[in-house]
């Protein structure tokens, strides 16, 4: 497969000009622009610019508002509400993001309901910046239906996302961020373009049958990782985006959404907390020899680690798209 | 294996009289009682009376402080410290329980530090009167170290089990509680004693190669569920429950634990959230539509559903206790 070296400079001049010429204003398309370019920068191609035509669906059909003017609620002393006006969700996380972290310093605990969103892209660029700030923090979001309960065969959850990040001495803190699914639809739909075979137990084809066949899976539904454990955590996600925060559970963002290849409207929520709020002054040296603890097993690599290895290097290696969807996208961004 | 009959009533008996004569005061005593048979009235035995032995090794060596007296102490506006004074964690729980309530309620959401506590039940117990009170809530714990972080042949994670409820219209709450270890070790524990094989993955020998002995996986290492997914799950319970706390890991339980098979001191973590204070007054209809459409789909419980139905049994068919067990409960109580 060709590819295209950009800086990241120009990968992200590229989607910014795309979202622009396709109705998102100024500071949506810096938005989105922002968390494709990290996706790129830290390795993540299937949350990249893989996803900006999908978000140009989106535009296009009119289902989502380019000039969305997200507005922050205190609803309660330790919950924020973000009402996105129907736009992409990198705006509405990022007014939202300086209030959170206020909220968390001043009560200890604080979550957040971001509602009337279309979310698209990876959550662990919402949770790094919190982290950064010193909190501990947790994201999840639902989705389209995509993937079946632990024991039936018909797609009733999303992939349904959860990330959570720590504070680290030095240097990016630790995030995890992974898909209730055995794997992320994103890098699904990676495999279907490229051709490769999935590992058993990723999920079912239309008929309900395993197989691993990328394609059989899109058109069929995917499994939780994890057996009856890793549903339970799906079912989890499905409570907080949209059972507490009043937004569409996945199945009923599928019944209403107009089915133009973007994201669909929906909820995510996200909690932060403070612990210097919980009474251990040592907390984060504490942490640290958990890290170590961990990080000096055989074997074992501390969540997060590809990505930040990958980061120092984009600097200078910059980043590689697929000849087509570069080109998918300079057409998108000339239409 | 020979079993003997108890009603309810004789079961709490039974424990409480064994956990007053090894040094529990009244209170310390019914808490821990409780939890106890919660556990067998629901089903649950590698939670109830199996315990007992434990709770009482631990007594006798005074690691444990019969006669704790928790005091909860608000630290910040959203968060709750309990310091369990050294004693079992029923009555740090039990003593927590109306002021988290309250706090969620004034908050939007509320934690709850547990700390300096010995915690050796099943989590259900402690979110199931949260969500009862409308409140949908979630708690974890770690233990000592059993299980190795994905990758890895080492123990480092306990079983870390999580808890989560949310309420429903009628009937008792939705919750979930499972261990992020691929089998949680109470049941590895009644399979060794009763002989059973271990379905594949549950863990690895003491040379680190996989195994389906019970036996061989409590004197080696546990595995988690879904590999480095669970494993992270595994990792954020170590961060809540210990990181954040400012309490034990496991790994440091351990090395500070007299093993004399009694639960190590460590802390517990719980969160609570009020969904009125969220924004959506019609949440409960709302999520009821989620669970209708979750049970309809063929092959699907909902989690706890099991628990339910035998709690509604119970009073009329009585606990079978294995009469080892029982003989065993009994020369404790009266030593």
């Amino acid at each position: 497969m060709s590819k295209i070296d950009l800086s990241l400079d120009e990968e992200k001049t590229l989607a910014t000009t795309c979202l622009s010429a396709n109705g998102c204003n100024a500071e949506n398309a810096d938005a989105v622009a922002d968390v494709i370019t990290a996706a790129e920068r830290d390795g993540c191609p299937s949350h990249g610019l893989f996803r900006l035509p999908g978000y140009v669906a989106a535009l296009r059909s009119g289902k989502v508002h380019g000039a969305a003017s997200p507005r922050v609620e205190r609803v309660a002393p330790g919950v924020l509400r973000v009402d996105g006006g129907g736009g992409f969700a990198p705006l509405a996380l990022a007014r939202g993001r300086q209030p959170l972290i206020d909220t968390a310093r001043e009560q200890g605990v604080a979550a957040m309901a971001l509602v009337n969103i279309h979310h698209f892209a990876a959550l662990w660029t919402e949770v790094e910046p919190l982290a950064e700030a010193g909190l501990c923090a947790l994201a999840c979001t639902a989705y389209l239906p995509a993937m079946a309960p632990a024991g039936g065969r018909e797609a009733l959850f999303g992939t349904n996302p959860m990330a959570f990040g720590w504070p680290r001495k030095a240097g990016p803190p630790m995030v995890f961020d992974q898909a209730s699914a055995a794997m992320a639809r994103g890098e699904v739909m990676i495999a279907a373009r490229d051709g490769h075979e999935l590992p058993p137990g990723v999920g079912l084809d239309a008929e309900g049958r395993p197989t691993t066949d990328p394609g059989e899976v899109l058109k069929g539904v995917m499994l939780p990782f994890g057996g009856h454990k890793g549903s339970a955590i799906a079912m989890m996600v499905e409570l907080l985006a949209a059972g507490l925060l009043g937004e569409r559970f996945s199945f009923e963002a599928a019944a209403q959404d107009n089915k133009d290849g973007g994201p669909p409207r929906g909820g995510e929520f996200m909690l932060a907390m403070d612990p210097t709020c919980f009474g251990d002054e040592a907390w984060l040296d504490h942490t640290e020899k958990f890290f170590e603890k961990m990080a000096s097993i055989e074997g074992v690599r501390l969540p997060g680690a590809r990505r930040h290895a990958k980061r120092k290097q984009t600097p200078s290696d910059g980043v590689q798209v697929p000849a087509e969807l570069h080109d998918k996208i300079v057409g998108l961004a000339q239409a």
